[in-house]
Order: C-alpha cells, then sequence, then structure tokens
C-alpha cells in the first residue's frame, strides 16, 4: 500500500512484510480525448477508492498525456500527491495527468502497440486499467481487455465514461455533459438579456457557436435558457436537422419581428441536406489564405445580409468545456460516482465495462450507477433522438427539456483567492522506466 | 411619495396634504451604449436612494431604451416596481430598462432633440436626471446640463459611470469593467488548462478575442490569469502596442517551445502600426461576401499556417460582457456605490457632474467615492497608460497588475433555480403620455 503515507517505499513494503503475503497488483490510470470541467473529479474519484483498497490494490500510476504516456511508458505516481491535492482535482478544469486524441487502430494492424502496452503492464505489474474517455477510448479498453485475456495476463479494464457531447449509448447522460450544458444555458440567458437591452437602437440578432460535431446536445442544452418565467427568443440549429438557408432566416426574421431581437445557438457541425458541413464553405481571408471554420461568423454574415440587421457573435469553443466555475452540482456528482464505481467494479472482478448512469426518476431527479459491456459501446454514436427535437426543428421538445432539465441543477463552488479559482497542485512525479524506449 | 406603498397614488397625494406643500420634483433615470453585468446595480441603487428621500424625489421614471425614450417620452414608472424587484436588479444582466446606442449631436445643430428633451424634462417635473453611461453619455449629460441652465429650468444632470472598457477618465476605474476582466481572466485561466492537457497530441495554441476597441483594459486582464502559483505561457495583444506579425508568431513560438503550449488573448482593437484594424482585414466567405470581422480566427489561421500546429480559438463577444454569474464583488459595490451617491450629489445640489471611484489603498484595496466635473470627462479617453505594459508588448507589468488585480476580486452570488441564474422581472410601466409625438 501507498499513498497516504509521506514515505511510501517504506510504508509499502511494511505492509507487505506484516501480512506475509504477495504484494497487490497496481493500477492504471488515464485521460483520454477532448477534457472537461469535471474529469478530474473522475480522477479523483479514481484514486481516492483506489486508496482505500491498499489491500487490493498496490500503487496508482496515471499515463502522463494518456495512452500516449503508457506506450511512452511516461507514467505519474499519483501516490506521490496528497490527499489535499488529490480532492483539488473535484474543482479544477482540464486533464490533470494531460490527455491525448490518439486511436489505437485494430489489434490486427496495430500489434506493436498492443503489445506493447502489454508489456508495460507487465513491468508494472498493472492489473487494472481505468480509462477515462469517450467512444474512442471505450473501443481501445475493450480491444486491451480482449487482448489482455488471450495473453493471459490478469488485467481489468473499466472504461470510465467522460464527454461532453453526450453521445455515448447505453447511459443516460455522459459526465461532463451536464456542465458544458449549464455553460450553454446560462451565457445563453445572459447574453439574451444583453441584446434585449440593444435592440432598439443596435443589435437584434446574438448567434453564439457551440461543440457538437456530429450530434446536437451541446446546443440543446440551450434551450433551458428561456422557460416560461423568462421566454426568449430563441433559434437552435442542431446537426440533426438539415440547415436550409431560406427557413432559418425566417424564423429569425419572425422572431425579431415579434420580439425585437433573437438568439440563434449553433452547433459547430451544423449541415446542409447534401451532409456538407457550414463551417468548412471555405471563406478566405483577404489574402486567399483559408480560414479557420467557423459557422457563427458565417450565419451573422448571412442575417447581416439578407436581414439588414446589426449581429453580434460568440465562439465558445474551449471555454465551454473548460468552464469549471459553471459546473453543474449533478455532473460533478456522476463524474465522482462513475470513478468510484469503476474502481469497485474492477474489485468485483469486472472487465471490459462501464459504469452508466441510469436515470430512475425525473422528478425530483433521481440516478443510481449500472453497468454496460463495452462491446455494446463502443463506436456506437448516440445522437440527439427525433422525439427530443421541436417539429419546427429549431428547439427542443417538451420531452427534450425534461431529459436535459435535471443535469443541469446543482450549485458547486470553486474555492477562489482575490476572485481567481484555485486549483490542484499535482507533483507529477514520474515512476521509473525499467522497459527500453518506445516512439506512440 | 411613491414607491413603497401598494396604490402610490394615494400614498403620494396624502404626503402632500399632510406637508401642505408643493409636490417634490421627478427624477428619470435612463441607461447608455453597451450594457455591462452590473449596470443594472447602478439602476437599483438610484431607484432605492431616490425612494429613501420621497420628500424631495417624488417619482422616479426610466427612459425605455435610453435617451431614446425620453425624446419619444416613452418614460417608465420605477414606482410601479416592487423593492424585492428592485432589489433583484443587482444580479440581473443586461440593462432592464433597455438601452441604446444614440449619440446628441451638438446643441447648435442638433437643437430640436434638446429642446425636445427639456419638453420632456418639464412635462413631467423632472428636475434630476440620472445618465448611467460611458463617453458619450457624459458628454450627453454635460449638454444637457448646460441647456437646462440656460433654459432656466432647475435641472441637475449627473452621469452615473458604466462601461466595460475602462477607458473613462478621473475615476479609478469604471463601474463594469471589474466584472468583464474577471471573465477574461478566468475564462483564460481554465481556457489554459484545457490547451495545456491536450498540447501533447493536439491543440497547441487557443486564441481568445475580447472587446475592446480603443483601448486594451479588457485584455490586459488576462495577465492576472497566471501567477506565481500558476505560471501560464500568455501572449496578450493590445490595441496600444502596434501588431507586428513577426513578432508575434516569434513569442507564440517561443511559448510553445518552453511549455508546449500557448495562450493568446487579443482585443478586438489590435492594430498594425499604421493604424489598420487587423479584424477589418477583409475576410471573404466562399461567396466572395464580406465576413463579419474576427481578430480570432485571423490569429489562429496565421499561428497554423506560419508555425504549423493546432490551433483553436474563441471569440467572447456578449458572452464577457454579461456574464453576471462572474461578476466581481469590488465591481459589483462599486456599482451600487455610484448610483447611490448620484442620487445624493443631485440632493446635495450638484450638477454637471460624475462620482468617480478614488482608489484610497492598494492592499488590502480600499476606495471611496469621488466626484468629477463633466467638463473635464466627457470625450476624454483614458487608454492603458505605457507603464502597465510589460516592455515586451505581450502582457503587462508589476504595476498594471498591481493596479488590475483587486479589481476582480470579492465573490457575488446569483440566486439559481434548477441550474438558471434568477432575474428580476420588472412590469416596465409606461408612464401617460403628455406631449405630442416625436420620432427620435
Amino acid at each position: 500500500m501507498v499513498t497516504r503515507k509521506t514515505n511510501p517505499e517504506t510504508a509499502r513494503r511494511t505492509t507487505r512484510d506484516t501480512r506475509g503475503r504477495a504484494a497487490a497488483l497496481n493500477a492504471l490510470y488515464a485521460q483520454s480525448g477532448g477534457v472537461t470541467a469535471v474529469i478530474n473529479a473522475s480522477a479523483a474519484a479514481v484514486i481516492e477508492t483506489a486508496r482505500r483498497h491498499p489491500s487490493r490494490i498496490d500503487r496508482l500510476y496515471a499515463g502522463r498525456n494518456g495512452i500516449v504516456g503508457v506506450l511512452e511508458e511516461d507514467l505519474i505516481d499519483t501516490g506521490r500527491e496528497s490527499a489535499a491535492a488529490i480532492a483539488a482535482l473535484r474543482h479544477t478544469p482540464g486533464g490533470a495527468f494531460g490527455s491525448c486524441r490518439y486511436k489505437l487502430g485494430d489489434p490486427e494492424r496495430d500489434r506493436a502497440r498492443y503489445e506493447r502496452l502489454l508489456a508495460v503492464f507487465r513491468a508494472h505489474r498493472i492489473g487494472y486499467f481505468f480509462y477515462n474517455g469517450g467512444n474512442d477510448s471505450a473501443d481501445t479498453c475493450l480491444k486491451v481487455a480482449q487482448l489482455g485475456g488471450a495473453l493471459d495476463w490478469p488485467l481489468r479494464v473499466i472504461h470510465v465514461p467522460k464527454t461532453i457531447d453526450n453521445d455515448l449509448p447505453l447511459t443516460d447522460c455522459c459526465p461532463g455533459y451536464g456542465s458544458v450544458a449549464r455553460y450553454v444555458a446560462v451565457s445563453t440567458r445572459e447574453a439574451s438579456l444583453d441584446v434585449r437591452s440593444m435592440a432598439s437602437t443596435s443589435t437584434r440578432v446574438f448567434v453564439l457557436e457551440v461543440m457538437g460535431r456530429h450530434a446536437g446536445w451541446i446546443a440543446a442544452a440551450a434551450a433551458l435558457a428561456g422557460d416560461r418565467r423568462l421566454p426568449l427568443p430563441l433559434v437552435i440549429l442542431l446537426p440533426e436537422v438539415p440547415f436550409d438557408a431560406a427557413r432559418f432566416l425566417a424564423a429569425v426574421r419572425e422572431r425579431v419581428a415579434q420580439h425585437g431581437y433573437c438568439t440563434v445557438v449553433a452547433s459547430e457541425g451544423v449541415q446542409t441536406a447534401d451532409g456538407r458541413f457550414l463551417a468548412d464553405s471555405g471563406a478566405t481571408d483577404a489574402f486567399g489564405h483559408a480560414q479557420l471554420g467557423g459557422v457563427a461568423p458565417l450565419l451573422a454574415a448571412t442575417v447581416k445580409r439578407e436581414l439588414g440587421v446589426k449581429v453580434h457573435w460568440a465562439t465558445a469553443d474551449y471555454l465551454q468545456r473548460s468552464a469549471r466555475h459553471l459546473a453543474a452540482g449533478v455532473d460533478l456528482a456522476h463524474s465522482l460516482a462513475v470513478g468510484k464505481a469503476a474502481v469497485e467494479l474492477a474489485l468485483q472482478g469486472h472487465s471490459a465495462v462501464m459504469p452508466t448512469i441510469v436515470r430512475v426518476r425525473q422528478r425530483p431527479y433521481a440516478w443510481r450507477i449500472g453497468t454496460a459491456a463495452l462491446r455494446d459501446v463502443a463506436n456506437v454514436e448516440r445522437k440527439l433522438p427525433p422525439e427530443y427535437i421541436d417539429p419546427g426543428g429549431f428547439g427542443i421538445s417538451a420531452r427534450g427539456r425534461a431529459y436535459l432539465a435535471p443535469l443541469i441543477t446543482g450549485e458547486v463552488r470553486t474555492p477562489t483567492v482575490d476572485g481567481l479559482p484555485q486549483y490542484a497542485q499535482l507533483k507529477l512525479v514520474a515512476v521509473r522506466r525499467r522497459l527500453p524506449g518506445f516512439k506512440a
């Protein structure tokens, strides 16, 4: 056992000696893909839960920059971090151990990398692998679990779900989504009041671009900004609804005529009926260079040109998924719970599974942790279902609202000093290498 | 007197009868220009302070959509709003009574409008005019005060300062600035952690565009995101420092080489040495239509092309100035104080003045309210002083940091229901018109 003593080496050896049995296996945690405002909460829960089982899990390592660090044997000893630092991960955005965009291919064709992974696992006595990510990492988890079984190494692989895109199947929602949804809903509400107050002589239309390349979950959350108490003239553009410029302009024109202003919230993945992304429509700068895409400026220019009104636009990009200061309490609780459940599932002997969020009751919202087999999760992308979309195509239905509303609830505080949030300060001490070098 | 009784008409008449003297004059409040996260706090303070002086101020009206509503005699009776609704203005973003972009010209050339203003003031017995805005409205205040004096109407005109741009002279800072500064500092800190965790395999540079067409105060606040405890590789682009593409790229390259990533925070007003705005460099979309400007996508494309690294960008636009959920407590206190002081100055007989913020002590920060004559304020724009800018040109100096740091401090809560902020619900009851129509 390690972790809470000042000198882990001594502590570990002592425990072993007294109990007079072989050391427990080590565990490995890694973050994958785009980070969320609360992915580190899952990390905290994995680490804290592992620390409560010193007789089963000896050391818990983290891959530096995700699976890349695992492949390159660049591991971090989480046992060197204080309990306070680990607890502070709850309110620290980004990926505290580093994440990566790195997809492992098919084991048949990418054999060298899988073998390297297994070699690292063996060299560091890794018996538990917790991989915190979205669709791609679920797929990687499954392959690693299968390979581990084939190679007769006692490996238990648990996928810890995380994605702002909310597109994993078999779970009611994905940890990370509730917080970005809250960011979008709150920002849309705030900015709409701004536009409303300026509309008589200035800006009449505000366009906000949010993430969601393939599914409209994030943009859909903007619908929560308006409610019976505060109705807002919103036009929401989802990738699930083919973009039609004429219908879009008519919807904006109608809202401006009726309310004096309109807020447009567009998913970056908005596309025309022929499957072309609006953002890829080939804008160039003054020198003829291709511009980085952007749905918001494109829509803003269209509205300005066609409706002749003043338009402002914003693109939230990373701000939305790093906004820990606006995290939803429910989302934080989910993120902690899947981290804890991952370790417990592994200790119960499960592998190639993922803890899920199960909605138990709608109002008041209640949930519990469930389990899904990774073979049913990997590479399945859950889009916004048609019944969640308003028939008009520019908003969400009552069912969609009922689904979304509980996910953005719950206030959570961030400790601040002089107005600025304070984050976990990790030592990120490297584990001594045991293998020859390898370039991921 | 009005305001706190259920039937203001009766209450007002009764007061008059008992005291046996002529009714007090009425007052008028109006919001001007781009709104801030806390302009409504000033409105709350003006209204609440006026209500404490019923023998001096009878009714307090608000111009609907600012001075446009005044010109068009579209006035709102704030006396019809409950004390709770007025108190809730403290945490309501946008301009609760509507604002406008509308500049009154020179009284000589724009005589009809000034005469109309005075006619509205006379018709509604307006003896006090509180105008809540930035440079333009300070100028309007001064002209109205002068005209009122010339036309022998007992009018006291007080400018209530407000601008996210922080560019009014003779005040240590402008109410509204501290909150946008906090938004920029917190967002930059959060997003930097996001980029840092992705940089090994994905995005290395993140560009955030913030407001500030003529002065770099808002962009400068990003420097607070990094500190000794959490050093961040930032490049800040200010309008005060001529943009040089080669120097900019070298600064980004150096930070990426040293830290693995870099966060660029650019003022929308960044310009080249010849005074050309970067955002106006004439980008067109695929159809040859001019794009709405945007410094962030332009810089992102430049970095991507020249340094060959993956770049993400965000444009905060209205999100930054409507983000009441991130308001700075100090800024809220300033906004309340200038509103209260405005009414008190008027009651003391002052006119053509503006309450100011005076910094009394640096650490711990202490301040008090001062006064400035509008003839010294109007049309003077305060830029970021050279001594606040880091010699390298991409950050702020220790003096700049010392100035900025206290302004983003102080936590303030927003009441929320189901994760969403709750705002003042005003009745906005119109005052009966007494004059012929007028088109502003």
